[in-house]
């Protein structure tokens, strides 16, 4: 087991890593002792690993209790948040309970959001079991529902105690969801390391075939990258932005076609693709640059185009975007491999060329 | 005008006590210069103040926008949330823009809580209008909507960046609102202050007279008081429960008659009675103290009786209460006239005895 420290003042907290973590006590016992413990997650996690975490979380000396929430995106909405809510308080769960966030990306973002929200707060333990939620959400302290005009617009900023990611859990994930939760890790080599980069190049292969090693490497890499931007910039309000390269564009493609149709990292990674061409076209990123992004996305089975989607639905759906700062939409350019920044001056054709180049 | 700080390290903000503020520029020029700024408020505010307010924002060279929701208590809901989310989102409001809260305690509390989702949160400033919310949810920070179990049962700690409290709104101020505020100036004399009690029962005809004078000398000092409670406890761990008195038997009130049947201040005016009895019966309060809280609460003109509900409904309601911690229910006896503390041993015949003594 590996562990990484999130440095955040008085809300900092670690992160493990290592393979079988999820279904032993010690990494929740300095947690829960005494506590009750609502343990939030899906049929689909519950069925694999539910059963495990109630009984680690006993040996810890917890009393759960678990709630269980629908499957995919449409999680994320009011009524799943009032269901849970509810569920805590016909439990009576008080301040002093805790919520243990089991699954992906949603389930730790709606259990996330109801911690941050139920009786103003109280606080949750990510037991990430997917790769995206391993390698994003687990740092950052990002939950949030969605609304009907526009992805994660209700949320809270809103740290865990810890986070307890297990490698061993993806062996029941998806490949599709394997790859996808590969498009963050490479977003976060080419925003801020060149050389883990290079180590992606050499070693995709490891990570498709699940390689408990390299997805060891690979999480942990990813998790130091996320939290230096984290801990220099908490609320998002300056350099935490570069994390969003491909998103200004994914986030368009995943309204655009339907939330849940393409999956968050897919969306991303054609995502990554027209910033990268819009990087060449308005802020001087090598062509051969933008070809090694395109290269790898295309390496990790990822889409490098988008869906068939006008180029005005896409400013379209942008324009409502939290990005939106004033009314500009900010997007991330690639200055070069490991570095990025912000820019919300550019011209709507130099956009519109960049989606289309990376359309079908 | 003058000016109080709340002393919270990088939430701290200033509370301006004065007559005819809201409709000044200058209070809000620090923070809104050309930002968009959505007014929310309810119907009967607005009629009153509404367009003051917009144009003092104008003058302060800011672009407001007004939203108004329901009045009274049924607004702190999801609904009522969502309908405020969606016009910020329809006026298509970024993470720069900035909520003015204009009103009671309700639309601070809704106000407040979607400033604190909104986009992961967005800043907002208090203009309470009554004087409940001036001298009560001005400091502190919470935020929250009601769920069909409990009041204020999802909810954020989220600071203003300013609370603009202008005494002079209180003249469209019903009579029995103003009463209904002078329970909280009330109880913040008796647990924290002796020397208030004494000026509160001195002063209490001029402050039921409206004087100007008297209403900002009550506004400073309770909001003093309060903040530095919660200066020293801003999540409400630990010392700031003493702000509860009166609160456990008085959200059980409201509960009990179904919320808005009884105005906050008037249950927590006969739940400080029923704390009181229950002082003397377990805390060694001594029987004039007592005596005291409840001469000055008359004279108030508030009620010194719960509703007819019997014991046992008391305290389900109250089982389910935040302030339970754990399953146990905790109150905050009076010690003597201002000290205060948490207990939550509590026989429950005690409590029995001590609703009975302050019941029809």
């Amino acid at each position: 087991m590996r562990t990484l420290r999130v440095a955040l003042g008085e809300r900092s907290y670690p992160i493990l890593v290592g393979a079988g973590l999820l279904g032993e006590a010690s990494p929740y016992a300095p947690y829960v002792k005494g506590k009750r413990v609502a343990v939030i997650t899906n049929r689909v996690v519950a069925a694999h690993y539910l059963a495990r975490v109630q009984g680690a979380l006993e040996k810890a000396q917890a009393h759960p209790l678990a709630v269980l929430i629908e499957d995919g995106e449409q999680a994320k909405s009011w009524a799943s948040l009032d269901r849970v809510i509810d569920a805590l308080l016909a439990a009576r769960l008080g301040r002093d309970a805790l919520i243990v966030a089991l699954g992906g990306g949603v389930v730790g973002d709606l259990a996330g959001f109801a911690a941050a929200v139920y009786q103003r707060g109280i606080p949750f333990i990510q037991v990430p079991t997917t790769l995206l939620a391993q390698v994003d959400s687990s740092v950052g302290g990002k939950t949030a529902i969605n609304h009907a005009r526009g992805k994660n617009m209700v949320g809270a900023f809103h740290q865990p105690l810890a986070v307890i990611a297990d490698v061993a859990s993806l062996d029941t994930l998806p490949q599709r969801e394997l790859r996808a939760g590969l498009a963050e890790v490479i977003k976060h080599g080419f925003v801020l390391d060149a050389q883990f980069v290079t180590w992606l190049e050499v070693n995709m292969e490891k990570l498709l075939a699940r390689d408990r090693d390299a997805l060891a490497h690979a999480v942990l890499r990813s998790c130091e990258l996320k939290a230096q931007v984290v801990a220099a910039d908490e609320r998002e309000t300056g350099q935490r932005a570069i994390l969003n390269f491909g998103h200004t564009f994914g986030h368009a493609i995943e309204a655009g076609v339907g939330y849940g149709e393409w999956l968050h990292g897919e969306a991303v990674a054609a995502g990554m693709v027209m910033a990268s061409e819009l990087s060449t076209r308005a802020g001087g990123l090598r062509r051969e640059d933008a070809e090694r992004v395109r290269a790898l996305i295309a390496r990790a089975g990822l889409p490098v185009q988008g869906p068939k989607l006008a180029a005005e639905r896409y400013l379209e759906l942008m324009q409502v975007d939290k990005k939106a700062a004033g009314g500009k939409v900010r997007f991330i350019l690639l200055e070069s491999v490991g570095r990025a920044g912000p820019r919300s001056d550019l011209d709507a054709q130099l956009v519109r060329d960049s989606i289309a180049a990376a359309s079908p």
